[in-house]
């Protein structure tokens, strides 16, 4: 069977590159070493593979159904989720005094990446639950998390995310569930909310929902929302008023269960009353904010998820090319036919795979060890700093994995030919599957504004600084090498300075309906860049003769060659401050 | 419910542009007028939307299964292409002596591509049976047309071109199956073919197979393969031995059954002997000419397939962005939820859509267009001429359509937001359903191959030619118009310098492994040319006030601004003929 990732790739970017055991020197992390990074990164490719991968067809040719109110699914997915939980793996990067490993995110990251590999439907249970726990480690109180972390960090309850409703998708600020203060201190929640993934199922005894809803007489807008803990199973072992309004039948990410909810429609009544019981997280009117406190690890996560599917994509795809025997090399018209990765245009493909994955694997991985240089970085400035430039990434590691790696589950199909659009090669359901990630939490269009709108201008533009400070460290490395990575190291820095020449043009125009009409673009610019750089640094670590460095370097040399002059092309049409899309009217389509 | 396909725009290309009623000055086409077209549009339009269209969805989901070696599908495709039959649409484009209508190509893609958008899986079945009539025409002899063309013609029987086998997808001179002669004059045929659309059913009670195969003693590579009828019932009623040996399960196109085929493999033995029987199609040896033959037909009508696609996935989307609430103008927090298709970032999407599926439908009937000029032209010269413009542009017509109308589908998806990733709404099926185009027929790698390595350097070089003298002719008349079409001009005519510059340099490097390395990018910088010319050709025919002229004008803006500079950067990169893809080793992946 072909790997799911690659164990080679991940070791090189975490002890090669971002010299992880680093981290090992830090308070929070005294208790690891190379050794524990190690056993927990064996412990997830096994994982992985022995209770992942198995069901992956399976759970999506046999998906979620509802039978007399009941989800019934394949029977891996539960056998899956209880493995992971009794490895301990939902509090591994947690506290010890939670349960949790205290693992660095980035070695979190890269073991869960295994998982997202192996069967992104499968996963998506566990990786939501972390993301609650999370939530509620930071905001909740000891109570409530005593209550509520502590059952799913022993894997024995599930958590989710509900945010959306049917009314509101992308504009939070639209929704319209409703909580209403209870003289106990909680509160009854009436609303439907839409897309909630894990919403129902028998895979755990209890799930811990976390909603937002506005309280009542609660303001307009984004301002006026709270978020609360809504336990399928109240604690006194009531079964709360949250129903299951339906499923959504999606294209893949099949094995996620994905929802409508019902909260407080009457079906059930716990204490004989009216609503689904909920308790306040936090402070009223703030549920955004803790929100989108958790939103640069679920961006991050979700940019992993793609990095992963396309990374599977692309190592069947080499082995495929390998094995698979067709056509001549040119001018023979007798022989045996050649195996595929003889041709040029295939070897083009994969090569612009590697670029992809192993570009947004070193994208991913390099923000998730930003995440730990803002919880454990040696001090104020730096913990600032590192949170600045990942607020400004974070955009590109969701946006730039799930389009470029969907590109290489594309490109792993047309290696497969005819095979990879059947259903017998999993290139197929790898494809269908990442077809997700370029629209939950947050499309490319809002990545776009987010980037372009908010972290480009925010902070008075030291956040865009940042970045371009470290890029220009990384091009005065590789110039004092010399050779193809000096000229590599001239090449980003053009591309560079262009990025930030466009912001000053987009932002001089004085119309921001303008600067805004093409963020999308701008968006897909900046990730060229951005991962234009992280091939120079992988090339850099990777000076070697062996096989492995010398494909990173081509890979490298391909970034550079095909993709990086595309993001300058962008670049300049950029700068014409374009209004072609504002000038088109909608009768006109 | 949305428009298959914009009957506006193809009156306009048919009509306003392309001047097809003028076609019934020659004598083939003298019986047709402008209404005779139009009845067969319309009838083609309801035909679509009341026999197609209905059972798209529920032929997906029950896609065809295999019982009791029986092949057991949707039965609203039988009756759609009963319909179909009925109404003599077979024989569309086939003379009068055969029971056809003898109308134009350019007018029968039309009419096809209602059927396309309407529903590809079932629209195969009869296109298939098309393709191999008209292959007999052209070659069978006249017993043979009498006996298997016209119950084809008539609708009673479908048709099936048997190809690839499982060792020889892309690499035909490695098909293996065998024929041998009888004493009679028939062959005796064994082997396997895969990939066979329409291979079993019951749908008809005969489906006449075309055949590739070898003759016993044949010389080895493509000049050995000849091209066989291998009818499942034999003329005299008997089971001819072609068994179904299974089915191949698809992400898309599910409609269409895909078989493996076992020819003479012994469960059935025509007049007690083994072999299934076959008829010689032409002479021997030839069966490859022949079939290329037909593939620049076939070859435009996958670019129509894919371009019917991608037009139904952008009116659908356009109708989603005018009705769905989302979101509202930059700075206003309150009051009503806009259209989303007052976003700007909507908009370039449907606008990226448009400049994709209105430029291929014009690229693909300009083809269609040529193939009547081939037919039908005044004089040898410019039939001789039609002919090397159409070669030139067949791998073009196949593959743009393929890819930028797959991408209109992946733009419709996202458009949709999450509802467009749901089986509830068509687009989730356009986009499977379309990812197959840019694989059978030959894939884009093949296309790239054939248009850089033969088509362009074949005939001296006067393809090219007459493809930069036409793109010449309309810039010329667009300079003379002023404004924006005299700027498109200078654009256009900057683009195709910079492509016949590319092909000079590309030849000069002396080493054809490099001279093709990146022909797959030429195809693809070359379709980006060649579909700018579409879009300024509409645009000039599009000068008015009304907004079906405005909106022409704004895709063409669009495409002129957004896409052609990216075929600009492609070709600046191809001059550089770049080795990356020769030096990678297959081992540094």
């Amino acid at each position: 069977m072909t790997e799911l990732l690659s164990r080679r790739d991940l070791d090189f970017l975490l002890f090669d590159w971002l010299d992880v055991v680093s981290l090992c020197d830090r308070p929070r992390f005294a208790d690891h070493s190379r050794a524990t990074f190690t056993d927990v990164l064996d412990l997830s490719a096994q994982l992985a593979a022995e209770q992942f991968a198995p069901h992956y067809r399976q759970s999506d040719a046999a998906e979620p159904v509802l039978e007399d109110g009941r989800v019934r699914m394949h029977p891996g997915v539960r056998a899956a989720i209880d493995a992971f939980g009794k490895a301990g793996l939902i509090g591994a990067g947690m506290d010890h005094e939670v349960g949790g490993f205290q693992l660095p995110a980035v070695v979190t990251s890269a073991c869960f990446a295994w998982f997202q590999a192996a069967n992104a439907g499968t996963a998506a249970y566990p990786f939501l639950t972390v993301a609650n726990a999370n939530l509620l480690r930071a905001h909740g109180t000891a109570e409530q998390v005593e209550t509520f972390v502590s059952p799913m960090v022993e894997g024995r309850w599930l958590g989710t995310m509900c945010l959306s409703e049917p009314q509101a998708g992308s504009s939070l600020a639209d929704i319209t569930t409703r909580a209403d203060p209870e003289p106990d201190g909680a509160y009854r929640l009436t609303g439907t909310k839409m897309w909630i993934s894990g919403g129902e199922h028998d895979l755990t005894e209890n799930i811990v929902h976390l909603v937002l809803a506005r309280i009542a007489g609660a303001p307009g807008g984004v301002r006026g929302i709270s978020l609360f803990i809504v336990p399928k199973v109240l604690p006194a072992g009531e079964h709360n008023d949250v129903v299951l309004a339906g499923l959504n039948h999606k294209m893949g990410y099949r094995g996620t269960v994905n929802t409508v909810l019902n909260f407080g429609e009457g079906a059930h009544r716990p204490g004989g009353r009216a609503g689904a019981v909920g308790y306040l997280v936090g402070e009223p009117h703030r549920g955004l904010d803790y929100m989108f406190h958790m939103m640069n690890e679920a961006r991050i996560g979700v940019g992993a998820g793609a990095t992963a599917l396309g990374y599977r994509a692309h190592l069947a795809s080499v082995d495929y090319a390998r094995s698979r025997p067709q056509g001549r090399p040119r001018g023979s018209r007798s022989g045996p036919q050649v195996p595929i990765i003889e041709h040029a245009d295939v070897r083009r493909m994969l090569l612009a795979q590697k670029s992809y994955v192993e570009g947004a694997l070193a994208l991913v991985l390099y923000c998730a060890r930003l995440v730990d240089e803002v919880n454990t970085g040696p001090d104020e400035r730096r913990r600032a700093d590192a949170q600045l430039l990942l607020d400004l990434l974070t955009p590109i590691a969701k946006s730039w994995p799930s389009q470029w790696c969907l590109t290489a589950c594309d490109l792993a199909i047309q290696i497969h030919g005819g095979y990879g659009y059947t259903r017998d090669y999993d290139v197929e359901q790898l494809y269908r599957d990442n077809r997700l990630n370029p629209i939950h939490e947050g499309t490319h269009g809002i990545q776009g504004l987010d980037l372009l709108g908010r972290k480009v201008p925010g902070a008075g533009g030291r956040s865009l600084r940042l970045l371009l400070e470290a890029i220009g460290c990384t091009a005065t490395a590789a110039r004092s090498r010399g050779g193809e990575p000096a000229e590599h190291a001239e090449h980003l820095q053009a591309a560079a300075d262009l990025l930030a020449v466009t912001v000053a043009d987009l932002y001089a125009v004085g119309d921001i309906d303008v600067t805004l009409a093409n963020s999308t673009l701008f968006l897909e610019a900046a990730g060229h860049v951005v991962v234009a750089w992280m091939w120079l640094e992988q090339s850099l670590a990777a000076p070697g003769q062996e096989a492995f460095h010398a494909g990173k370097r081509t890979a490298a040399r391909y970034f550079f060659r095909y993709e990086l002059p595309k993001a300058q092309q962008q670049l300049g049409f950029l700068r014409t401050c374009d209004t072609t899309t504002l000038d088109m009217q909608p009768g006109w389509f």
